[in-house]
């Protein structure tokens, strides 16, 4: 068993690499910048970080971001480091791994760039959280979809919509077949749409019809908030036969996420709103491996990935790195992986490559216009989805399924 | 009164920066990528965030993200962009303000760079959170320094010292006379020096040494971690005398931190780890004065804002407009002011230039090497900090002042 965290990182320095290395593991253990009494050989040997491995990628001529130590006319250094800690510095704790790999070091004088790509955990780590709950299995088996994606959606107008709204909505996409249903990271319990009300009335909705249907649509409220009032949603949720909650995971923190997860007995659908802030610069911040980790080991049942062909600004690869990345046992006996939750501008015409790349139907995925914007309706836009799913599934070509399958015909015409 | 959330940013685009920043009201609002149903002309009105200002402050040629939307041939055009959203939207909620200002929007296709300014909030929003309950004049009374900053230092090395080392590098640190110690943000109840037994063994040599001379030092425990483990911890230091916690704030979240913040007798040392991640990229996340509002609504006491020549990456004006930035009321009736942490390679040599740029001697300013490694030993180096301090606040030069003040006349040389 590896007794030591490790974390990997890509780096960019003027210095030594070598050099700027041992002031990464300095600064997240026991260093000092003046040699202190306490500072003795007994001490590092039982607290020190250690330079696993320095591998040289490469020099480029400027920095990626403002330096404060100058370039020695070598260039800047790129870098790939491993950083070891002993177990014993923090414990299986997640907010305080959270400060120890992700910590003070982003601010280091050396550093023209630092990123955190990934984290491996000891195997007593994994009491750190209660990990997903659900997953995919459980999830599936609430949502009452044996195989293939749950075909989704997202409540749009994003915010503005009145619990009676939301249901009526709710209703509709009920109606058109949806299997899966969220709110936007938007709207949680404004004064103008209450979460209690918005549940009540979706739930009502949701419920009717699946007495008639046999068919419960699994709808993620957004509880995002503090701690006793996600707890308190989350039990509404669970009483009116809800099957879902959601939460921001940038806006309640680590802490606020276990906090939700212990107490939790329904999936929770994790929303990353925010993520752009820590990613999108190369050689800064969190790579999404690393960061869904601690995600996933605090609780996280779904994972938002983005999709194909998105609205934002993330390539392709990134997202399918993402979900594969999902997919990595946390642990041999508790591998805590998630739905992968596809989303962003997607229609039928993404299916057939999402599945190539990712290798499996085990996610979520979720259209808006791709459903609402069908110009058959939205039972023919869910209808799409699941027929481009299908084909893809059975490897047939997507145009040669749309001869006989009209809604997804429509679909490709409309969004190809 | 205001009844909308406001926010600033500096954005970057190869699009017409008008249609950009409608891009960014609209993913942050009502918008949706296909016009649905729903978003009808009453809900826009009700809901939809408005762009209030657009300033274009020139062009770059060269995106300073990778950006998915290819330049039209104008370069990239920096503009100063004022989004608001109606109050009603999320009521005073911190959480979901998050999402609100600094959620998707980040990702958004149309930009190459977005951060988030500054922040202003509606009065009415002065109810998401309960504020530093202590703040300058609390953290005073529990310090027992009436004026000039709190003397401070944090316990080195960083980990690996055992609960009774720990408590004897702070008997030394009270004997040599310091006002205010804190726990390393990477000690918090790791299995080599649980947090129960570091409190109790810390708070004897504390409280005996207060009994002797009248005054206890100011310990700040970093009780990071879990809801219940802090409140639990929270409460352990209160019940033997302590005076402070400390908590990792990009490690608890924002609902992590309201829960103890809700919960806390004592003030609350904010640690700010991490940031580095979230404001190093020039065009990327957050600055400090938009990003500290939330937590100091939140609850934080006590906030760091690194220090002059520090030994990170930040130039000496950002620290300084960050401690300004503090000053700077939330609300009129509820201002939410903490007080400001200097640190990091501090010593006698910087208070006189700190001092003239923030105006004012309300801060905690914290040394390690800087009281620890002075040549005549810590209560020197204590001293030395004082003289520093006091010859400022009375506009003497530091090297007149050291002709009658040993302790700051070795520091001087020393250090620098």
């Amino acid at each position: 068993m590896n007794a030591r965290i490790e974390a990997d990182y890509l780096i960019e320095t003027p210095d030594d690499p070598a050099r700027a290395a041992e002031v990464m593991a300095g600064e997240q253990s026991s260093g000092t910048f003046v040699k202190l009494p306490g500072e003795t050989d007994a001490l590092l040997q039982r607290a020190a970080a250690r330079v696993e491995r320095l591998e040289v990628l490469g020099t480029v001529a400027a920095p990626s971001l403002p330096c404060a130590m100058p370039d020695r006319g070598t260039g800047y250094t790129r870098a790939a480091v491993t950083l070891s800690w002993p177990f014993e510095n923090i414990g299986p704790d997640l907010p305080n791994l959270m400060a120890t790999v992700a910590g003070n070091l982003f601010e280091l004088r050396p550093f023209s760039g630092l990123r955190l790509e990934d984290i491996r955990l000891p195997g007593a780590f994994a009491a750190a959280g209660p990990g997903p709950r659900f997953g995919i299995a459980g999830t599936r088996r609430l949502a009452g979809v044996a195989e293939g994606p749950l075909i989704g959606t997202i409540i749009k107008p994003s915010v503005g919509l009145s619990p009676e709204d939301t249901a009526a909505l709710a209703g509709t996409l009920a109606g058109a077949g949806i299997d899966f249903v969220k709110d936007d990271e938007l709207q949680a319990d404004g004064p103008a749409c209450r979460f209690e009300d918005r549940v009540r009335a979706v739930m009502r909705v949701l419920n009717d019809h699946a007495e008639w249907t046999g068919k419960k649509a699994m709808y993620a409220f957004n509880l995002t908030g503090e701690v006793d009032d996600m707890r308190r949603r989350h039990d509404l949720v669970r009483d009116l036969g809800g099957t879902c909650v959601m939460a921001s995971l940038n806006s309640v923190g680590l802490t606020g996420l276990l906090a939700l997860a212990r107490h939790s007995e329904l999936p929770i659908h994790a929303h990353r709103n925010g993520w752009g802030a820590l990613s999108r610069a190369p050689m800064l911040g969190w790579s999404y491996p690393a960061w869904s980790k601690l995600w996933r080991l605090a609780g996280a049942d779904h994972m938002h990935v983005n999709g194909l062909g998105n609205k934002f600004s993330e390539p392709d690869a990134s997202v399918i790195a993402s979900a594969r990345a999902l997919m990595d046992p946390l642990f041999p006996d508790k591998p805590c992986i998630p739905m992968p939750v596809f989303s962003s501008g997607q229609s039928a015409v993404q299916p057939p490559e999402t599945y190539r790349r990712l290798g499996s139907a085990d996610c979520i995925y979720a259209a808006g216009g791709g459903i609402m914007g069908h110009p058959d309706g939205p039972a023919a836009g869910v209808q799409s989805l699941r027929d481009a799913w299908d084909a893809a599934m059975a490897g047939i070509a997507a145009s040669d399924y749309a001869r006989t399958h009209p809604a997804l015909a429509r679909a490709l015409e409309t969004y190809a």
